[in-house]
C-alpha cells in the first residue's frame, strides 16, 4: 500500500500508542521505531522498552530528556512572562517541538522516511508536532493514525488489541480523563468537562492539593535570578530541570497553580481544560517580581505588547519558526539585568511576593521618597512635563474638538 | 500676586487640602471653591463641609458619585481586562478622570479661573488630574501646592496649621502610610515600602483580612453579566456600584485581592505599592471566564494585544483623550455577546472558576468532544491545514534555511 | 454522485466559468444558478446572460455592485490606510466580500445547496470567497472544481469544449496573464512574471500609461474629505463609485499606480503579482494628507499600528469575521473629524500633496511658528518635559547600567 | 551666576550657533569647546575653525562622522523599512544620537560639565539631543540658550552680533527656511510653508531637481544587499555612506525624494515639514524588495506591526534607549539571510523595481508556478485549511451570530 519503510513513532508506552505500533506495522508494511522520552512526567519511561519488544520493534530510544526541555524550552518561554488568553502558562504547548525535534533527529539516524504521533485530528497537538517535523525536515512523512483509522471507540481499540494480542493492562486508579504531563504541567480534558458549566470533580487533579487541604503553615521561598533564569533556590544553585521539579513539589504541596479554562484551539474551537502547573505558577510572579526592578519601563511594556503574540506562536506550534526566534532575540536581549533575588510566600493556593532585591535594580529610593530627597527630583519639572503632554490635547480643545 | 480669582480644590477634609485651602487663599488672595466627593474611599465625605466653611470657603460642593464612577469609568475599563505590567488593576488611576472632570465643570459653574489639587510632583496622580483638566478646559490655570511651596515636611505642614488656626485632629490609628482609597481598591506607598525587599506590615491592610485569617469555608458566587458588565450576583440585579461594593466585602472577606508590586511610573520612577483590589480581582477574573465561552478566538486575541497600550493609556492619565475613546470603541464593539453566568468559589486569598455559561457561548460540545461527533468535526481537514500552514516553513527549509 | 441539488456559481462569462456552468451539471446533476457582477472590471456584464442560457441556465443574476463595492467596502478599508506588505493596495482582496456576499444570498433567494467558484487552489481567492460563505452560511457546500477535476491545463479545457459544445471565442489581444480587475485595480500575474528577477513587459499593463507617456502638463486635483471618505472633486459632489471612476481615468492618464511586488499569500507561497491602482494610490495619499491636519497623534499612531493587522485581515479573507468587524469600529470612530480638502498635483507617476486645509484642522499656527507666539507656548515647559522624560535614562546611566 | 566651567557646544560655524559661543561665554563665564561635525551635509566644516578661534574658542573638535553616521545610524534604521506617520524617512532625527554621543564623550575628553545645542524649545531636536546626552551621562548639564535666552527674533541677534563683535556674513543666496541636513537628507521649515494649505516655493529645494527638469532617460541601477544592507551599486562595492552619496546624487538627478507632509511633533504640535531623501527614497523601496523573496511571511508581518514604534522611538529622540535596541535586536536578527540584488528603474520622481533575486530566495517557482506543478503543492490541502480556519465563523453563524 505504501513507500513508507520506517517510521519513528512518539511512543509512551501506554495502550494507545502500542495499538499504533501494530496498526502501522500493519497498515503501512513498514518497520516502527519508537522514542520515550522522559520530559517529567511522572511515569518510569524504561518500562516502555520491554512493551515496544513485545511487539516487535527493534530500534527502540528511550531518552531522559528533563534537563534539556526546561533548559532550552521552558525556560526561555518563561522570560516573556508567556501567558495564553490571560490565564494558560502553555505546559502542554512547550513540550511539543521537542519532541518534534527528536522525532526528525531519530528519523534522520534510523533513515526512516516518515514519523508518528498519538494526537488526535481535533487538537493542537497534532499541529504541534507536524509543523515542528515539517519545519525542520520538510520532507517527512508524517502520519497521523487518528485521522486515518476507523478505531474511533474505546471497545473498538480493546478488539484490536485483543485480535492482535497486545496485552491491555488492568490499570488501577486509570483516570477517565485525557490527560498529558510534563515537567511544567498536567492537564486534563474530557468527560464532565466537556461541558463548562460543570464543576471539574476533587479528585481529578493529581500534582496538587487543594488550597483547603494545604498546610496552615506558609511556606518562604527565595529564589535567585542569573539574566532572567531561576539559577538557585533558598541559595541552593539548581539546574532549570531542579529548579521546575522543586518548585512543582513545595508549590503543589501548598495547592498552587490549578486553573479551570476554556482556550480556543487553533483548529477553531474552543475546549475546556483544566490545569495544574504549581512550579510554573510560581516562576511567572516571581520573574516579573524581579523584571519589576531590573527592566527599563519602556522595554518591560514592549515585553508586555509583544508577549500576546508570543504566546500565540507558541500555543499554534510555531515554535520552530523564525517569527519565534526573533521575539526570542528580543526578549533575550532584554534579560542581561534581570538578575537578584524575589522572596516569595506560598500559602493555601497564593503566592505573594514579600520582597526584591538586585545589583541591577532600577530602583532609586532617593528618587522615590516621599520624603525630602535632596534634588535627586526637581517637583518643577512635572509642571513643563505634563504642560507639553497636553499640548495636543489643549490645541483639540480649544479648537472645540469634543470628548 | 496673581491673576487668579477664583479656584476650585479637590478637598479631602483631612489635613493637607484644609493647608492647601488656607496657603491658596494667602498666596493666591483669592476665591477656594471646595468639592468633595464620595468615591466608595470610605470616609464620610459631609464631614468635609464644616471643615471648609471653618476655613472660610462659601462654595461647596460635596457629591455622591459612586454610581457614575463604576458605571463610566470602573466597568469600561474591565471589558478590556485591563492590567498594568501585569499586575495592578488601576484602581487610583480609573477615579483621577472623574475627579478631573467634576472641577473643570465645577469652574465652569462657579466662574472659576483655576483648579487645585493636593498631589505632589513625583506621582503620577498630578499627571492624571492635570491632564484631564487641561483636556476639557485647555485655557484653565492650575496649581499644584506641592510643585509650589516649601512645606515639605510634616512639621511644616503643622507649624503652618498653628500659625494659621487649622485645627488638627488628633487621629487615632492613622496610618503612617500615603493611602488612597476608592470603591476599586485602597492602596498603600511611603514608609517601610520605600525599600522593595522589606517585607510589608500585617497590620498595614485595611480592606481585607488575610488568607490565613479568611474562613474555613469557601464562598460560592454565581455572576451574571450582559454586554460585558455585571449585572447581577446570585441573581439578585444590582447598579454598577453595588455590585463593587459588595464584591469588595465578600472578597475581602475571603482574604481575595492583595497585591505588592513594584511599578512604572509615568514620570519616569519606579515606586514600591501595595493595593487591596478584592472586587477588582474577582472581576478580572469573571470578566475573562465569561468572555472564554462568548467572545470569538481573533477578538479575544485582538482585545490582548490592544490591552498593555489602553493600560498605559489609563494609567498614564489619559482618559479624557482621544485615543482612548478610539480603543474603548473597540472594546465595547466586541461585549455585545458577552452575556451570561460565571460561577465562581472564593477561598482564603483564591477565586475559582467553577463554571460557565451562556445563552450567546461559542462553545460547541458536538465539535469539541473526545467521543463520537457524527460528523461535526471532519479529522482529515487538518491534514490540508497543517500543510499548508507549514508551508511556508516547508520551502524554508527545503532550501536549506535553518532554525 | 451527490446531494446538491441547486448550485450559485460565480460566473464571468468567460471560457473557464463557462467549463465550470457545464462541469457542474455533468459532475452533480445539478442545478446552476449564475452570477456575474459589475463591480468596475470594465467589462460588459450583459453578454454573460446569453452564454449562461446558451448553457442550459435557467436562474441567471446580473447585477451592477460597483456602488455597493466602493461605498462599503472599498472606502471603509481606506480609512485605515490600509496597505499590505508596504506596497499593495489590496485590489483582489477587497471585492471577495461582496461576491462571497451575494452568493449566499442568491443560495439563500433560490434554495441553492451549494456555491461554486472558479478560483485556483493555490490563490488567496479560494480562501476569500470560502471563509466569508462559510461565515455568513455555515452550512452551505463550496464547490472549487480547479481543488477537484483534472482539467489543469488549457489543452484538456478546450478539448472539453469540444466535447461538450461550448463555444471558444477567439479573442483577440487576449492577455497571456492571469488578470483581475474591480473598480480598485487590475492586477497580472503568471507567466514571464513567474520569475522575479524577469522585467514586466511594457504592452501588459492596461489601465495606465507609463511615466514615460504620461504627458507632460500636471494635473492639479482637489479632493474634498467628509468623514474620511472623498465626498468631491474639484468641488463637485461624487458617490464613492464615481469618486473611483473619475480618479482611476485622471491618475491612469498620468502614469500612477503601477507597482510590482512579491508577495507573501495566506497558503504559504510567495508570488508575483503587478498591480495597478490609479485611484486607489491618490486615494491613500490624499487621506493621509487629510488626517496629518486632523487626526489627534496618538490615534494617528495608534492607526498605524493596527493596519498591518487590519491588511492581514483583510488580505487573508476575514472581511466577514468579527475582528475585522471591531478594528473598523475603533477605525471609522476617529474619522468624524477628517473633513476638508487636500490639492494633489499628478504627474508622470508622481502623487505630490501641495496644501491642505480643514475646518476641523489640530494644526496651531500660533504655536507652530517660528515667529514670536506671543505665548502660545512656553518654551520652558520643554525642560522639564525632557527631564522627567529622560528620568529612567538617567537613573539606569547612574546605576551603571550601559548601552 | 553658575557652577559651569566649561561646555561642549555642537557648533555648525554658521551665525545663530557663533551667537551661542559668545552668549555661553558671557552668561555662564565659562569656556565653550566647540564640536563641528561633517555628516554629509554638503557644507565645509574646516571653516568652523577659523570662526570658532576668532571668538576666543581654545578646543576646537571638527570631525567626520559621514561613515559611522550611515554604517551605525541609517543602515540599522533602514533595516527596520522606518517611516514616521506613513511618510516621515526619519532623516533628521536620525543625526541626532551621533551628535549626542560625542557631545558626551568630548565633554568627557575636555572635562567639561555641560553641553549646549542650538536648538529650539519647541521642536524634536532639543529632545533628541538631550534625552541621548542623559542617557550617556546622567550628570551632565545641558544648556539650550534657545529656551533661557531673549534673543528670539532676528534683529536681537544681529543687534547682538553688532555689539559683541560677531562677523556677519552676508550670504549670498542664503535660503529663508529653516534647514537642516546629512547625508540622508534635507528639510526646510517655516516661512511659507507655515500655513498647510500654501503651496511649497519651487526654488525652495536644494538636493534634487523637479521630476519635470528630471532627464528623460530612466537610470537603471542594481543594488546588492548583505544582511540588510546595501554593499554594491551596480556591482562596485561601496562603504555606507559611498551609497547614501552616490544614490543621492543618481536620485536627485531622477526628481526623486521630495516629500511635503504635516508631522506630529513629540512636543505635542503639528508642524509642516519638506523633506529630500533622494537615496533614503531608493533604499526603503529596495530593502523592501530584497525582504519580499527572502524573509519569511510571518518575519515580514512582525516587523510591519513593529515598525511603527520603532519609528516613534527614533523620532522622539530615545535611540539611546534600552526599548530601541530590544526592537534592533529583533530586527537585526531576521537580516541574515536579506542578500541579494534588486534592479531598480529611476524615472521622473519615480522608484520602480524591475527585478530581485536572491541565493536566499525563499520563492519556490515550482510552487507558485499557474502550470503543471508536477506535486509541488497539493490543491486538495485548501480545503482542509479553508475549513477549519473557517470553523470558528461556521460555529458562530451557526449559533446565530450575526456579521
Amino acid at each position: 500500500m505504501s513507500d513508507i519503510n520506517k517510521v519513528v513513532l512518539a511512543y509512551s508506552g501506554g495502550l494507545d500508542t502500542s495499538v499504533i505500533v501494530k496498526w502501522l506495522q500493519e497498515t503501512y508494511d513498514c518497520e516502527v521505531v519508537t522514542f520515550t522520552a522522559d520530559i517529567g512526567q511522572g511515569e518510569e519511561v524504561e518500562p516502555a522498552r520491554e512493551k515496544a519488544k513485545g511487539l516487535g520493534v527493534k530500534e527502540i530510544y528511550i531518552e531522559d530528556l528533563r534537563e534539556e526541555f526546561a533548559r532550552d524550552y521552558v525556560f526561555p518561554m518563561f522570560r516573556a512572562n508567556t501567558v495564553y488568553e490571560g490565564e494558560y502558562l502553555l505546559g502542554t504547548s512547550i513540550a511539543r517541538p521537542l519532541i518534534a525535534r527528536r522525532l526528525v533527529e531519530i528519523a534522520n539516524e534510523t533513515g526512516a522516511d516518515a514519523i508518528a504521533h498519538g494526537a488526535t485530528g481535533k487538537g493542537n497537538d497534532q499541529v504541534r508536532f507536524e509543523l515542528g517535523a515539517y519545519a525542520l525536515k520538510p520532507g517527512i512523512k508524517v502520519i497521523a493514525p487518528w485521522r486515518e483509522w476507523d478505531l474511533n471507540s474505546r471497545q473498538k481499540l480493546l478488539d484490536y488489541c485483543d485480535h492482535h494480542g497486545i496485552p491491555v493492562e488492568k490499570q488501577q486508579g486509570k483516570s477517565p480523563y485525557s490527560m498529558d504531563a510534563n515537567l511544567l504541567h498536567i492537564s486534563y480534558e474530557g468527560e464532565v468537562l466537556e461541558d463548562p458549566w460543570a464543576q471539574a470533580e476533587d479528585d481529578m487533579w493529581r500534582w496538587s492539593v487543594s488550597p483547603e487541604q494545604a498546610p496552615d503553615e506558609p511556606t518562604i521561598l527565595d529564589v535567585s535570578y542569573e539574566n532572567g533564569d531561576i539559577v538557585a533556590i533558598n541559595g541552593e544553585r539548581m539546574k532549570p530541570h531542579e529548579v521546575l521539579s522543586y518548585l512543582n513539589r513545595v508549590a503543589g504541596d501548598n495547592g498552587i497553580g490549578r486553573i479551570d479554562i476554556v482556550e480556543n484551539r487553533y483548529v477553531g474551537m474552543k475546549s475546556r481544560g483544566c490545569y495544574e502547573t504549581p512550579g510554573g505558577t510560581v516562576m511567572l510572579k516571581a520573574h516579573r517580581a524581579i523584571e519589576s526592578i531590573t527592566l527599563d519601563r519602556e522595554v518591560a511594556h514592549l515585553k508586555d505588547s509583544i508577549m500576546p503574540r508570543y504566546a500565540e506562536v507558541v500555543y499554534n506550534g510555531y515554535w520552530w519558526a523564525p517569527e519565534r526566534r526573533a521575539m526570542q532575540a528580543l526578549i533575550d536581549e532584554t534579560q542581561g539585568p534581570v538578575n537578584g533575588d524575589v522572596r516569595l510566600k506560598l500559602y493555601k493556593g497564593n503566592v505573594e511576593v514579600l520582597g526584591r532585591r538586585s545589583e541591577d535594580s532600577l530602583f532609586d529610593e532617593k528618587v522615590a521618597t516621599f520624603e525630602e530627597d535632596e534634588g535627586a527630583y526637581d517637583q518643577k519639572d512635572a509642571e513643563g512635563f505634563i504642560k507639553l503632554n497636553a499640548l495636543r490635547l489643549r490645541i483639540a480643545a480649544s479648537k472645540g474638538r469634543s470628548l
